[in-house]
């Protein structure tokens, strides 16, 4: 960092629940790391939350208030995070907030599904920004992968699973862990799934997502009234079981389309191919493919919800407007800052060995004394005679890299051993 | 589009190989699309190729000069995109462009893992973008989700497959189509690997690209002096073998990863598990993991190489560069076109169907007739007997929605028919 260009960025946040404490923390915790890489000097500095009981307990006291004006009104707060859900509400604080000159983050996906239009409408005629990447996807930045690097990919599918309880139930019911019922209320106790599951098994919540990517993928305006949608409140286990015996996996699948310059977004389950890879997206993790005639097929996987996760898509979007604001970093990213490499011969790892050796008993052990002494353990090995040779195969658990390649310059030596050792690393 | 807010953004493209026919190709293509969503009015205005038998075939000979000062000199000229590669000719340019008060995109690996870093100064000095995101991943934005989503992400490790050709070889060993040097041959012959591979083979390519990604992972220097590599050229078709009978596919793993505050970015062959999501990566894709502390982990995969690929990253960087500069698009994206959304009575899609029916003879052919009368073909059947009832379960090709649910009204309404007909979507 160059001196005289650190630049205070102030946050104000409304809300204070799961996703709001983990934005909190999260800023706290790579504040240094922030401002190192930006020059931006990023804080909370108020925080809305009704109840009084939170206070004090995961954010210092002084910085919450009850009152919605004590954080629109105070001219040092620069970006303005709605975390309170619901619709009407949340409208009327993003609404107020634009128009108070503050740029909005959101993680609210019903709010730009139902509402985004005008929103986007106000944040253009007072030359603000709204970003909102944590309403899809959590820490899946699909919205700013689309929004910024896909604008000449000639979109014309997006598709996936947007909803992870829904995958974390259908996930279950394949590998044979009950049925509809019990699954959702063992993710009723596990947290994968709210006391009221209605938005996330009837389809509703993976329809919000759904309308937001269909409206950026296509620069379209696309709301919940125009997405058809359906859950998996009637997937039952024989379904799951037939789709299994035709090669298939029962998956709650979001797809937007465009069609003969139209659109088609609609959720409803699908059954996929056991050998596509969404297939294999299982529990609670999402998917996004993304086509288009100039990519092909690119997907985006990760955890779709939770505080840390989507606290990650709130801050970059922060950061983002921090960025893009007047001589943000964005434009000229080059803070650097000059980390040591670490040496070869501390990193540990495990490898696959194979070797030619004579074919006389005593040649197993006196090639497992080295490793031995060498402290790597073989953690398998397969012994197949060829002739007066046989063939050595080892897998062995992690070790660091100079004992291991000690061990096997001396194995090397060997009279016994034919041929050089092949060693490769494993994963 | 409100009036008056078009802007005028002028490219002079050096290098008009693959990836620069491609990138004007695109732009050409997508300008109105690209107008209507951004207000920019994208075009290609000078292209630099010493080569005059190119002149005039894939694009206007107007358009083409031999000489650099005719790119660099030309006011109108906003953005420099690099494709002429190599290493000292296009850093010459690249540092004289910025030096010139052009902004530069460059899909360049080799010239940003060697001497970023002084371009990266350069850059800064002159107040200049300098983007790269084509020079690792193709069309996989990965550059763009690290730089600017991953900020709080604490990101700790970023590995994958990032090089195409590697991969493409491996995946033929592995499902046994040849030993190394006849895939080789082979992906030669397909135009998957150059007629010099060692760049390829021997990981130089992915090490520059591991550079490249942890530079911007961590944001440190990484170059390619940094990078510990190895190649695939000693991989034989026994260790794949052996591997497989262990329960791993070997890849070409790149990695870059903080241990203790110190970077480690190393490339070689590695075992990777059969059910992990990776060694399900195969021919020419790439991918690569993000691991972060806040985020878990997240995935992103896609064509690694190829002309429209890579050229959709080098306009996503030119349109980024556009939106980020006054007043740019990205600061306020509410351009919107008004789609119309598709009827679903026009949607094709193929059914599960599963149905509860009298277990006697006739009743499959009574079904079977309504769907062919209904356009409706049957891919897949099984029957089960149950007592005095029979499972029917089918799967059909695709047909329109609006037939295959007139069948199944009229299906559902047969005295024969005990249960209401299950219907699935297949994918």
């Amino acid at each position: 960092m160059e001196e005289g260009e650190e630049r205070k960025v102030r946050v104000g946040l409304l809300g204070f629940g799961t996703i709001g404490s983990s934005v909190y923390g999260l800023i706290e915790k790579e504040r240094p790391a922030i401002l190192e890489a930006t020059g931006v000097d990023l804080r909370v500095s108020r925080i809305l939350d009704i109840d009084t009981s939170k206070w004090g307990v995961d954010a210092p006291a002084s910085l919450f208030t009850a009152d919605f004006n004590d954080v629109v009104g105070d001219e040092e707060i620069d970006i303005v995070v709605e975390l309170i859900g619901g619709i009407d509400r949340a409208f009327e604080f993003v609404s107020e907030s634009l128009r108070r000159g503050k740029e909005v983050v959101t993680a609210n996906k019903q709010l730009i599904a139902n509402r985004g239009a005008a929103l986007f409408d106000l944040a253009r005629e007072e030359g603000r920004q709204l970003r909102f990447e944590a309403s899809v996807g959590g820490a899946i930045p699909v919205i700013r992968v689309m929004r910024e690097g896909m604008i000449a990919a000639g979109l014309h599918s997006v598709y996936g699973i947007v909803n992870g309880t829904t995958n974390y139930i259908l996930t279950a019911m394949y590998e044979g862990e009950g049925g509809y019922a019990d699954t959702l209320a063992r993710a009723q106790e596990l947290g994968y799934a709210e006391a009221d599951p209605s938005a996330d098994v009837g389809g509703g919540d993976a329809a919000a997502k759904m309308a937001i990517l269909a409206s950026i993928a296509y620069r379209s305006r696309v709301t919940m009234a125009d997405v058809t949608y359906e859950g998996i409140v009637d997937v039952t286990l024989e379904d799951v079981r037939y789709a299994k015996d035709f090669g298939f996996v029962i998956k709650l699948v979001g797809a937007a389309r465009l069609i003969d310059g139209k659109i088609s977004v609609r959720v409803h389950p699908a059954l996929v191919p056991r050998d596509h890879l969404l297939a294999s997206i299982n529990g609670s993790i999402n998917a996004v493919y993304l086509q288009g005639h100039a990519i092909g097929e690119i997907m985006l996987t990760g955890p779709g919800a939770g505080g840390d996760p989507t606290a990650t898509a709130v801050v970059g979007d922060v950061m983002t407007i921090a960025g893009t604001q007047a001589a943000g970093f964005l434009q000229n990213c080059s803070c650097y800052k000059h980390l040591e490499f670490l040496s070869d011969d501390l990193v540990e790892s495990a490898f696959f060995i194979r070797m030619q050796v004579e074919d006389r008993a005593g040649v197993l052990a006196q090639i497992s004394s080295v490793f031995g002494a060498h402290q790597v353990s073989i953690e398998s090995m397969i012994q197949k005679g060829q002739g007066d040779r046989a063939e050595l195969v080892f897998i062995t658990y992690p070790s660091l890299e100079k004992d291991f390649f000690r061990a096997i310059e001396t194995i090397a030596g060997f009279a016994c051993v034919r041929s050089r050792p092949m060693t490769i690393r494993v994963l």
